[in-house]
């Protein structure tokens, strides 16, 4: 392993490091006016301003709410903007005890098992995409989707209780990152790929035969409106070249029915750095073009009726099956292309190369002019490649590392750059903006900035005011909290006259969020508690088996136990249970509250068990009594002055 | 279970209710001065101020940093003041996979292993009282100790690298409640019990043996300042009878080497609702006085050492000892006790009666001097129990539900009161405050306070101008998410002049925190990185076996694979690992890097394993590659504009 090769260096381009200086406090204001509190606090008048400007007073909502993923922490952030207030976190492939998801519920250990990997228990994610479910290219506010890069999944969460509905397992991918999003009705949620693998990934095969039997993948969930759950039987999967697919993005009102995802490493290097060879991070980056993959998705829906192929009981389009109906075309992209979104009317795909200043906007009608003519190159697997300059609508230079772009109502676009650790906001060109495709502005950020978001910034009509900045690095930003430091969220305010401003650092001090979407608050319509008491928010419906007031009881068949229990303030109905050890026991629950709020925790201690029954709320938990002694269960949640006193006791008889 | 008895049904007072508006938000201001800004949001001269308050600037330091317990989340959050932003999480009990916490990395699994509850494993916690540690009885910034109120563990955090390194699981107790507390050396860290149960809580005994075979606890843990470990072998416990103990506080300069517990249930109420009895919560509330528990722990540890028994491997200075050697005193304190907290000079104890409207005040120069007088009534144990008024010093009326009390640098102290909804301030007597005992004023809070917290509250020198309500629900404070709602941390600015105003609302997220310790910033000395490469958290020491630069290797010895590999920006080395299905595999990981926040993360697909590598860090794990396949690893850090391209392929060969 000692012979190395040169290979580039990436630069992380950090700005300037700010002298630390911390904020002079003596116990807070005199009450006064701003002036001298500002002069007391050390604030300059543009501080002020940006204080008041994120403020949102006590006790009023945030008019937008951000889904942020939660990174390799598996779950989902709900953030309030511009507060930037983390309201709840919503557990999706991480278990969480306080929220009783994974901690012996029912419901949420079986949601949680379709997770599993070839039959091993998983229970963590590297969540990447949050993609928000949308009616004609809206947001609507009915569910959110959000895929699992680490371990090829894709989770469904409703966003009447902000509860996860679903895992699915891709059974042909270990890895994804290319997704999760949605077509412009909900009709398909696009996991793209990342790293090539043999198909299945469980099939081993040698890095030697890599070109011959490792593929690429993009996966079509079929998503049915009506069970809010994906089908997957109506789901399929298409075969690609062992590219790494990248970033997909949705076609919408012109483009719709297509799909267009960046990929790298069409080098196709193999790495081996310890065999110098030079490592992925120089081999995969060593051509001036990879590809943009266009897929006509409504049409490969319908050749996949006949065509595919059952792998691993997924429904697969051979590669050649894709090539041959005319399924997917390339378009050559410039230097590691990352992003891939597509502008608010459909029109144009806008594209960034990590290591090309510029921003590249294809047209989607030249894309289907340059498709009509028919003239193409062909990659060395066959699948057609459309001039560069047929495609290309524009290109803009902004600076350096552009990653992702997303826009506003005004016809602006807004692109992170890496390197820069800035955000540039441009014009798009078109029917968008008389400006036509030019630079307009940037504003540092802190520091290295990944992902964006504007208000509704990936729908049909996308609001402005706001960017938010989704930094990876804080180094210097907030009091170190040991070698491991925060993500840095910053909020960015665009003024009507385009002028951006950072209004806000929020620190993330949990998993690195990769991407969000904020949708404005009046779309959702969350239940405030359960529709009726006994509800099964794995059914959505009451279950007729729930605890009921007034019939809780035990019941011993053998050395079965069955519990029926409910919780209300501030006690347990029954407060005694008695069994014996080695005993199987299933304990139904119901918190029969109807108030907002009014929500019961259950801790069984030494038994990993953990429950949130939120009013209304019906679960059950079943588990085997081995250890003998005398157990105290509780309510986890302060729910009244005595709620010390709601608990009860487990007695477990020894055996023998 | 039809019988029912009639009993106290609590009123969860709300307050006032208000309406709810949106905030008018048109996509942010203009960039004009404050007053435009404030008329565009709708802000009052009152809103900006507050705003301007609780303003941090981007880029500058809290002043305080707060430590919340993560309730039944089983974490600590770390929080900045008056920012109130979160900083970071800090796995304790719970797997954390982002900070590579209990997901394959051998230090960590070690910790979690060691909170095995009779040899099971429980990966959740409720935390509840977060334990600074001190020196001469102010907060020293060195470790921080969590209780498990669930199953009886208490966990021990080095803040050096905020990196949990301990947790004890109690082997006499199933849960706790009334801790963790230190000593102001920080020599013993204080676990109070909470229901009573057999001791230890593994020999069964039915409830009807209760007042003969059920007992209460306090365990007094011995810290070892240089191993920064508890040292399990010195600690011990006392038995106690089987009321159910709650909040202890450690007594400081001239109560110092005392403890203070409170207690509720000295009824002996078992419960049964189920068979007519009166719930728990009536029960168990019906005495008009409970019992505060007066310990001499300097005492109880010299007779610990002779007169202790083995109790599950645990010294148990048993109840009638404790009578004998004049360890144990109680004072009656009023109705359904829950807060005792000791005064800043360590001269007073505030005990406040959840169903009385008054915290009542004890001297402990007059504990003292009844003791020495010698006359006591009994309890039915043997208990000796002081005359409440030879104890009392004071009491001052505050309202409904008062629960914890904390101080400031003035001579007051802040009591939240539960019912009422609000927060206390009132004044000291005593050389604290020429005002005396007497009621200031109130603040409403959004709603249901727990406890509060003041800067360096809980020390000998406590801060002033701040105080943290820690609110159980918050209803209609922000848009709800689905029906489970956040906490409600509202921060609380207090004025020169001793004006309260709420100033800022934080939603809390995630698991309820009880409580929290606010420290000044500047005592923390965290580690910016690891101070070597190849550096062991579990030792804080380098790792002799630690992969190094240039030394990377996989060497197999019949089927135990074991790898050595290294991570820097954006490569592994090696790229490439081949292992036959059912190997035993040991991997070495080792961060090279040196620069603060230049985190490198490793994801292994399938197999269940996350690690965060932090600068300098070196980790391990343990595997058998039981299912074959291709596998791709990589970092899960953004890491660099090429951290896609750091990946690594493993392959499992099949068998057979």
């Amino acid at each position: 392993m000692r012979k190395r090769m040169p290979w580039i260096m990436p630069v992380v381009a950090l700005g300037a490091v700010l002298a630390l200086v911390a904020v002079s406090c003596n116990g807070g204001g005199s009450g006064g006016d701003v002036d001298s509190i500002a002069k007391e606090r050390g604030l300059s008048q543009e501080d002020i301003e940006a204080a008041v400007q994120t403020y949102t007073p006590s006790g009023e909502h945030d008019p937008y709410i951000m889904f942020a993923s939660g990174g390799h922490g598996g779950q989902i952030h709900v953030i309030g903007v511009p507060s930037m207030r983390l309201l709840r976190t919503i557990g999706v492939f991480t278990p969480e005890p306080w929220q009783g998801y994974g901690f012996g519920g029912e419901t949420s250990e079986a949601v949680l098992d379709e997770g599993n990997v070839a039959g091993k228990e998983v229970r963590w994610a590297d969540t990447h995409h949050p993609a928000l479910s949308e009616t004609e290219g809206d947001y609507d506010g009915q569910a959110i989707f959000i895929n699992d890069k680490a371990n090829g999944r894709v989770a469904v969460v409703d966003l009447r209780d902000f509860d996860t509905k679903q895992i699915v397992k891709n059974p042909l991918v270990i890895n994804d990152h290319g997704g999760t999003k949605v077509t412009p009705n909900t009709d398909w949620v696009v996991e793209g790929g990342q790293y090539a693998t043999p198909t299945p990934y469980t099939n081993y095969a040698p890095i030697s035969d890599y070109q011959s039997k490792y593929r690429g993948m993009v996966t079509f969930w079929k998503y049915d409106k009506e069970a809010r759950r994906i089908d997957t039987a109506q789901s399929f999967a298409m075969e690609l070249p062992p590219y790494w697919q990248d970033l997909c993005d949705a076609g919408k009102l012109e483009s719709e029915g297509w799909v267009f995802c960046g990929s790298f490493n069409t080098e196709m290097a193999t790495g081996g750095i310890e065999d110098g060879n030079p490592p992925f991070e120089a081999g995969a980056s060593e051509n001036d073009m990879d590809y943009l993959h266009v897929i006509n998705l409504n049409k490969a829906a319908e050749v996949a009726q006949s065509q595919a192929q059952d792998i691993n009981g997924m429904k697969v389009l051979p590669l050649q099956a894709a090539i041959d109906n005319q399924l997917l075309y390339f378009v050559p992209e410039p230097k590691s292309p990352h992003g891939a979104d597509v502008a608010p009317k459909g029109d144009y795909i806008v594209v960034s190369g990590k290591l090309d200043p510029h921003v590249t906007i294809y047209s989607f009608k030249k894309i289907q002019d340059a498709i009509e003519k028919g003239e193409f190159e062909k990659d060395p697997f066959g699948v057609p490649i459309i001039n560069f300059d047929d495609a290309k609508e524009a290109q803009v230079e902004l600076g350096l590392g552009p990653l992702h772009t997303e826009f506003d109502d005004k016809g602006y676009a807004y692109t992170s750059l890496f390197l820069d650790s800035a955000v540039a906001r441009w014009s798009l060109g078109g029917d968008y903006n008389d400006d036509g495709w030019k630079l307009e502005s940037k504003v540092p950020v802190q520091y290295n900035i990944g992902h964006l978001s504007t208000p509704e910034g990936d729908t049909v009509s996308p609001d402005g005011g706001y960017v938010v900045a989704l930094n990876k690095w804080s180094i210097d930003r907030f009091f170190p909290t040991g070698p491991l430091l925060p993500q840095n969220f910053q909020l960015i305010n665009v003024a009507d006259n385009g002028d951006m401003k950072v209004v806000y650092d929020m620190p993330i001090g949990f998993g690195e969020p990769h991407y969000v979407q904020i949708i404005k608050a009046d779309k959702l319509e969350p239940f405030e508690v359960y529709p009726e008491v006994g509800w099964d928010p794995g059914t959505m419906a009451v279950n007729p088996n729930a605890a009921k007031a007034g019939e809780e009881k035990v019941v011993r068949n053998g050395n079965n136990v069955e519990i029926w229990s409910t919780a209300i303030r501030s006690h347990f109905t029954p407060e005694h249970v008695e069994v014996q050890q080695g005993d199987n026991v299933t304990w139904h629950l119901t918190n029969l509250e109807t108030s907002q709020d009014a929500t019961h925790g259950f801790a069984l201690p030494g038994y990993n068990i953990s429950l949130s029954l939120e009013p209304g709320e019906a679960e059950t938990i079943n588990f085997v009594a081995d250890k003998p002694g005398v157990y105290t269960w509780y309510c986890t949640e302060f729910c009244s002055a005595l709620h010390l006193e709601m608990m009860g006791y487990f007695f477990v008889q020894p055996s023998g």
